[in-house]
């Protein structure tokens, strides 16, 4: 009986494998993409891409087994060569090229210049040819920072003593209501895609204590800005037995050190590619809602429009004025007024006109909201009753906290968008893989 | 200006912080839900249900703050008393309680037996009343194996060169077409859930070589098994550079002996409580799809009725026939027939009637599906041709071939289905967490 007893080894070569002194002088199998060829007459620069990274080879007319007309972009390819150092190829060697077998040819030539540093393409055209635009290395890297955030999140909260969830994403209503719901028919009932996973990790947290989840959510929001996605992903976290909601944010800044350090311990050269400056997170301000729109107003000379929202002009002007004044990259601003808040947030028991929640802004935009929720069941009952809502299709939500449930509160943080701010684009669908907007649904 | 300079710290103990022999004596302060009180006269014992597991803590008439009937199944509370030692606890100490803080009530007595080890409730009961079932302890344990395997999962693959991917679940058009695609309006435009990230992490295998993805993916079947969902976690991967199918087995019996080793090491006490007889990972028998149905078909003496497809009877055979005679808990079955496959399939040069494909068997139940792909642009075009599909709405799929694709394949591995095999569960809705049936969307 033929038998698997792990995972096969293989001949060729990753370039980490490679960077050895032992190497220099010996022969070796590497395998790659053609990124780009420089033909220079006698020789050509045939730079492969692999996973981690470039790897130049040297083609000498004669010396290999395959004409260079069977080189092209787009190749994919087997080099047998020898392992020479050179300062000025990427990680400082080359492999000379003597035998070359090709795996699959391109039909047809590259449509983008994927191999310039900056590619010279609208976003549109990035996203509407998304395979080959992000064969790019600086394209392909932010995706590795994003993974990185979400690995930081991950190992971070186990280590806090959360647990990881999945939860449903159709389901009978969204936990917020409201408008901005997918709706579809689920063998012949009405059903929604999840806004968030709000309900079922306050119904866990009763089970767990503390728990997480990362996934998508879905928005069916008419927006169309740099900011907005109608699907993306939630870093979503809810925790028992807090005493305030000064907890949930002592926990986000805990993520953002311990993920921020992650990235210099384990993307460094990701962090270099796109010449990424990490942001201060040892101390976050904390401004409350009303006293932080005063202040911007005070500063800029801005008149105040709407006393219970922040405009996205604002939330950039109290950005501006906390890095001018403080330095700062982050800055809570709390207290948000209960009308703007969902029925299941905490009002303030010194003012129920404001919440015990907050968002946190990252150099001025968004990229969390939170804060403590009702835990008392009557409480909540009467809230909902306040609001003219129904407890239609909240029956399960609302039975963990008729049989207990501990003081709480949690957070939901859009993974692209702290990515966009973190690498420094401006909008949003750049630190997407496969955005959906509301003229996109392909690819 | 007030700040935030990371997570703040608890007066509160956790249980693992509270098994210290120098604790033994002193006064400390945990907090947690009442589990169920034994009440036995002059004393009662009061089990706190907290994160890590169980607390005994002992409350004395006339030795606490608050009267014994304050205090409820489902009563969140702090508590401070003294650390004692005893053997018949669990974890070997109690708490000698003097100080009681309730921090939440029950408004209802409990309406199932959670503090049973084995709850006595039926599985609808149980999936009902979900927020309040899964405070038993061993419903809860499931999901932190649940939880072990797809950290397994991430943790193995980093490790191989693999880089994390988060594709679009609402798209234009399904992987595998066909009837079973739940379908919305998005923006007036038709849409589908994905029924797989297998579009997506093809093209990605151009750009990092080896990607993975774990999130949720639905099919809209209207199968009413003990084995089917309609929304389920899958675990995804796609590696670039393969040199057979196998390939992709050994990556997969690599992450199998990964992470039952994680899992003996992270989750020992979760194993305990489940009882879970870890499976044998060292060498996954190999046998093909034609060989398995003769072998079953001669050693259980039954007619093979259908050459195309594995019933689910004679799955279960296969498991069973390669337990009594190789004593394997798991087999790779190959060389599925072409017609029961996607198109994207690699066929079997030697024989195109079959593919270069495989499903893994746990126990006689199919928990992975996987295969070579092929990577030939005008390959891919005959077979879609042949098959009287059309390309529409598959243009950014193709772009990534028509510009080049090394050979590759990857698989789906059904995280419930795996979670029910290893916690020896025999229906998928034991380890689901909230699962979506023809029959429930809710809670």
């Amino acid at each position: 009986m033929e038998t698997l007893s792990g995972v096969i080894k293989k001949e060729t070569k990753e370039i980490s494998e490679l960077v050895k002194p032992e190497l220099v002088g010996q022969t070796v199998k590497v395998n790659g993409a053609v990124h780009v060829i420089r033909d220079m007459g006698e020789i050509a620069f045939v730079i492969l891409r692999k996973r981690e990274g470039l790897l130049q080879c040297v083609y000498e007319d004669g010396k290999v087994n395959v004409p260079l007309s069977e080189i092209r972009e787009g190749t994919t390819m087997e080099v047998t060569g020898m392992v020479k150092e050179e300062a000025k190829a990427p990680h400082g060697i080359e492999i000379r090229m003597t035998e070359v077998t090709i795996l699959s040819q391109p039909t047809e030539a590259m449509p983008l210049a994927i191999s310039k540093w900056k590619m010279n393409a609208s976003l549109d055209a990035k996203l509407n040819m998304r395979a080959i635009s992000l064969r790019n290395i600086r394209e392909r890297t932010k995706f590795k920072i994003q993974e990185g955030i979400e690995r930081g999140f991950r190992e971070f909260l186990y280590e806090q003593g959360f647990t990881e969830i999945r939860t449903a994403k159709l389901g009978a209503r969204g936990a917020e209501g409201g408008a901005n719901l997918f709706r579809l028919d689920y063998f012949h009932k009405p059903a929604v895609l999840a806004q968030s996973p709000q309900f079922y990790k306050q119904m866990m947290v009763g089970v767990y204590d503390r728990v997480f989840e990362t996934g998508p959510v879905f928005r069916a929001e008419k927006h169309n800005t740099k900011r907005h996605l109608n699907e993306y992903t939630s870093l979503d976290f809810e925790m028992g037995y807090i005493d305030s909601f000064l907890d949930i944010c002592g926990m986000e800044t805990g993520f953002l050190q311990y993920t921020m350090k992650f990235l210099q311990e384990h993307y460094s050269e990701e962090l270099r590619i796109l010449n990424v400056t990490l942001p201060k997170t040892d101390d976050i301000p904390m401004v409350r809602f009303d006293e932080a729109k005063r202040m911007v107003s005070e500063k800029y000379n801005r008149r105040i429009k709407n006393p219970y929202d922040l405009e996205p002009e604002e939330e950039a002007l109290i950005g501006q004025l906390f890095k001018e004044d403080y330095d700062a990259d982050f800055v809570f601003v709390t207290h948000y007024p209960s009308k703007k808040r969902p029925f299941y947030a905490m009002d303030d028991p010194a003012d129920p006109k404001f919440t015990l929640s907050f968002d946190l802004l990252f150099h001025g935009m968004e990229i969390t909201t939170g804060g403590q929720r009702i835990h008392d069941y009557q409480m909540l009952l009467d809230k909902i009753a306040a609001r003219g809502m129904t407890t239609e299709g909240m029956d399960s939500y609302l039975e963990a906290f008729k049989h207990g449930m501990p003081p709480h509160g949690g957070l939901g943080i859009g993974l692209e968008r702290l990515t966009m701010k973190l690498v420094g684009e401006d909008n949003v669908r750049e630190t997407t893989l496969f955005p959906r907007d509301l003229s996109r649904l392909e690819p």
